[in-house]
């Protein structure tokens, strides 16, 4: 299984969705969609929405189920990367080698752009696809509004932001990657499988795969970046060989969780590896 | 009917959904959850929350299987005013007597607790409630979300930014009320209507009924600020006594699409008539 073919394969149906569901950049307020399209396109590795789908083909469904919340998970993702490089947050001039979309468009229209994507998030979710169970819809949102909400992604960005560079606690340090970056990576394989019409069982042991694997890919993020400048690090904490050593003990805790899901996981799982030993 | 009566009626169960949804001030991070709170509570008039409740008694529900969505649209209203605050926006230091959310807890802070609001409205409207259906709640969220994105809220909040101030056009001026002020207010009452159990048809009339009803409602507030500072006012562009007639002739229009309502849409009545006639 050749997991760059297969985020080749499902990469052009996110982007589908995501383009029907944000305006043309000549859309009025023109500057906004612009700004909205800018960072969106041509965006960066599409994990996440790529994950949604690989989860609800891992339970069995055709992966095209998971598109609405697989646009939706990305969206949330595109916003929070939108809004942590504003001048009061990280200050980022660039962000994937272009300027950064308070660069381009003025601050408050960073502001307003990060919003609407926010928006858009539940838009394209509730929007659904014809053959969605509405109560599958409903249960996706309330996991997507969870992972995107304060006990999640917005309280570990805060956590982030406050986090004491002298503490090297690394319960706390996955603490703050558990609501930062993992809980966003869990609802996307949570809430591909609850569209895929995964029975509760099945959701709760991906619930866990996708924690363990979403605290490790952010220990990988730290290893790549060699834990530079981030005081919320396990590589700055622990050193890397213990960092990376914590990240494979994770994936593994990770990888468990799919082992009686069979061949159609496959996907699922060479993603979840590729999360964590991946050199981009 | 006594419409201050009603409000002193609905407001104690729209204030207990926004305790329930919101963490309380002391869970971790306590300064995203004391931010979220000190704009939310005591908060304001509550207008657009227990118009959704209105809404759904005025298709012969209970007022409270609107609770969910009443809720939502108080918490996207509330995110908006907390992010319009913000210095690159409006830069006020005050909202309703108190520093701002900005002021009061740092700028970072104050945009991410905007975030984590806009995320909690579509938790909350997701939470539901027991008797209602998904279909409906469904519907609910694709119109908030519509209401909140770019095309909407967002949208009129980029225009009225850029607003030409020597741009009189009365009907370009109500195009920005209509996308900033008005599609909130109209998905409040379809949102409530929706979770009533409101068919398609009274759905349309009631949208109608909300859009004529929200540019009336901003047009009332630039009375009350006699059109001060802002540059996208019907009351500088064309007087006073024109922008009331303006607003009195949408009040009529907005009230004929609740004719065929009968009785049990006397509260939704008197609150459109208090959002336009109101003094204060």
């Amino acid at each position: 299984m050749d997991v760059y073919a297969y985020f080749e394969e499902q990469i052009p149906k996110v982007n589908r969705v995501l383009d029907e569901v944000i305006p043309a950049a000549d859309t009025e307020p023109a500057q906004l969609h612009a700004a909205m399209r800018h960072i969106l396109f041509p965006g960066g590795k599409r994990l996440r929405p790529v994950l949604a789908i690989a989860a609800a083909e891992a339970v069995g469904s055709p992966g095209e189920r998971a598109l609405p919340l697989a646009a939706a998970v990305e969206l949330v993702h595109t916003y929070s990367l939108l809004h942590d490089d504003l001048p009061c947050m990280d200050d980022d001039d660039e962000r994937r080698g272009v300027p950064s979309v308070h660069v381009a468009f003025g601050e408050a229209v960073a502001v307003l752009a990060g919003d609407a994507l926010l928006a858009s998030a539940f838009e394209v979710l509730a929007k659904g696809a014809p053959d969605l169970e509405p109560d599958r819809v409903v249960a996706a949102s309330l996991e997507l509004s969870r992972a995107a909400g304060s006990l999640a992604l917005v309280g570990g960005q805060v956590e982030d932001l406050v986090f004491d560079a002298s503490d090297t606690n690394a319960e706390r340090i996955e603490q703050v990657h558990a609501r930062k970056s993992a809980a966003l990576i869990a609802a996307s394989i949570v809430g591909g499988a609850l569209l895929g019409g995964a029975d509760s069982e099945t959701v709760a042991g991906l619930k866990r795969c996708g924690v363990a694997a979403g605290i490790a890919f952010q220990i990988a993020d730290d290893v790549l970046d060699e834990g530079e400048d981030d005081p919320c690090s396990l590589v700055r904490a622990l050193g890397v060989d213990a960092a990376r050593e914590r990240a494979e003990k994770l994936l593994t805790s990770a990888l468990v969780e799919l082992e009686d899901l069979g061949e159609k996981a496959e996907p699922l799982r060479e993603l979840v590896r590729f999360s964590v030993r991946r050199t981009v």
